[in-house]
């Protein structure tokens, strides 16, 4: 089959390699019918150094079920299922918890003999743990949007659960990418009462107001902090959802939280620490977040995407085929596309 | 009257001063019964630059209403009463939500025309929304334990309630000072299953059990951090509650620390930064804690104080008159009393 494999830094290579089957009793194989390229993913588009083999890559996907393992239940040939973007047994402790990103039996997409999303099928490990059945056919239109189960979405609900907001809260968003705009939908989905995005692109915060932005801020910096308290009566807000993941952006979440609020962060860092002195300190500011355990989010936002009530997949601005993946990449790093749809 | 007054590091003195009088119609003036010194007031003893002027300092004491201005409800002259360890309005919008270390109207004791804790009495602002009644006499053997009330034992359970705990949560808590043994006791009340204590000075871990400690740790740094993970079948701690405000603190903190599981801290920072790098985010540790609003936690605390089921006063190990007080800092930062007791 073919999959998506990157080399280093600017070289992702659409690749023949083989195929996927059944190594243990709880496996499935599953064909893939969506996948899409991740804000992450470009961390090593912009830095992996260059390497002689390359490594499989993506981490999002939905198809359908190929052939299943002797022990796989609730799953049969057929099915129409996504993947959060790590596998898992959903049966450990850190899984009841609903912290299958800590999963004991679990693992990331394009390790050892596993593949990544970006291809044509996928071995997964853990299916029954780890799939999650869609009640839709393969030709929905709704693929996009359930799509968004895998990561993006999942990731920005994330960010406002452990912020704690709920009705009433007040609500930054710092990054106007595809998990920043997710971040203000489930921040509206919860119920929040004000939510300012902060981002620069106007196609992209226009989707943010449509998700639920109730205000902009455009500018930066300093200057964006004095904006955002303008905004909030001096104060800040209660929770500020950081989607970004690089220094300014996190130094401004601590600018704009109101004392006693949240920082929650789910872009992955490009810093080693954050700021902690007296000041953050005195003001009792929480930092929270991670890396988002889709799977523990996935029935509880399944059915408004069903039933129409949200509409995720909108963050997908582009749609390629396998074969045009690099150029989705470059497209995404360049910022001429929000997020990138494959379909294989 | 007699007040301690700080000039510097290692330079406490015990002087006269003006009496306190009422600025303000929400202002009383109280005649300190007990204060006390606190970890924090070491640091500026250990490190403050010399100066001609002396400042006050205290921010811990209990006494008796001497005279109220003309707006004060709830309070007469006689009344037992306490102090938390910041003054407070109790009515704005940060105080009806608990933070009343955020007060728009509060301030610190010590400043500019407001009295420190450590010497006769004290011209107290906002005097309804700041002091607590206490129903006991001037002689009550409980003193010692309303004290506490003031800022360290409040302190503690700020520490163990921002961080989660709860009954099934097994927590660590860092620091066998007073602060981090009134955490213990805390976290104790609150129902933690597990309480493990990381502390080398035996005669106070040995008070660390007795408030509710299942197991002590005397080793520090990687040493003391495996030795914890020893405990918790490799995992850590649901919470780890950091009572000491050094980096070598919260380093182990992060390190002893569940995934999913919180860090807090109530040892004023002695650090600019927290690790939160990607091994932190993709562990999904929660930074929290900070200053204590004591005030929000008096009334639920001092019923066990009140009915003995819980006796915070023990963690006094020396009292001494106003006049001792320079060598009750000195004793405190050697390490020969645990926290010095002051009657004025």
């Amino acid at each position: 089959m073919k999959a998506t494999v990157i080399y280093g830094a600017g070289d992702v290579r659409v690749e023949t390699v083989p195929d996927p089957k059944l190594y243990e009793p709880t496996d499935a194989v599953v064909r893939v019918l969506r996948s899409c390229i991740c804000g992450s993913d470009l961390w090593p588009f912009g830095a992996k150094p260059a390497q002689d083999h390359g490594d499989r890559i993506g981490h999002e996907f939905l198809g359908v079920v190929e052939d299943i393992g002797a022990e796989v239940t609730g799953l049969k040939p057929g099915d129409v299922v996504v993947a959060p973007f790590v596998w898992a047994d959903n049966t450990c402790d850190f899984c009841r918890e609903g912290l299958q990103t800590s999963c004991r039996h679990g693992g990331q997409w394009g390790s050892t003999d596993v593949d990544g999303g970006q291809g044509e099928a996928v071995r997964v490990p853990q299916a029954s743990g780890t799939l999650v059945k869609l009640p839709v056919g393969e030709d929905s239109a709704l693929l996009p949007s359930l799509l968004t189960l895998s990561d993006v979405f999942p990731t920005g609900h994330h960010c406002a659960v452990t912020a704690g907001v709920g009705p009433r809260t007040t609500v930054t968003v710092i990054g106007d990418g595809a998990v920043g705009l997710s971040a203000v939908l489930a921040a509206k989905r919860l119920g929040a009462e004000q939510i300012i995005l902060m981002g620069r692109h106007t196609e992209r915060t226009d989707l943010g107001r449509a998700f639920g932005a109730t205000d902009v801020v455009a500018e930066r910096g300093e200057e964006g902090v004095e904006k955002v308290r303008e905004l909030t009566g001096g104060d800040g807000t209660h929770t500020v959802l950081e989607c970004v993941g690089l220094k300014p952006a996190i130094e401004t979440a601590f600018g704009v939280v109101r004392d006693g609020g949240t920082v929650s962060r789910v872009g992955a860092p490009q810093y080693p620490d954050v700021p902690a002195d007296f000041g953050v300190f005195f003001r009792n500011i929480t930092l929270t977040g991670g890396v988002a355990p889709a799977r523990a989010y996935i029935e509880e936002l399944l059915p408004d995407i069903l039933e129409g009530r949200i509409e995720p997949g909108r963050v997908f601005d582009r749609t390629v085929g396998l074969d045009e993946v690099p150029g989705g990449y470059q497209a995404m790093a360049d910022r001429e596309a929000l997020k990138v749809l494959i379909r294989p």
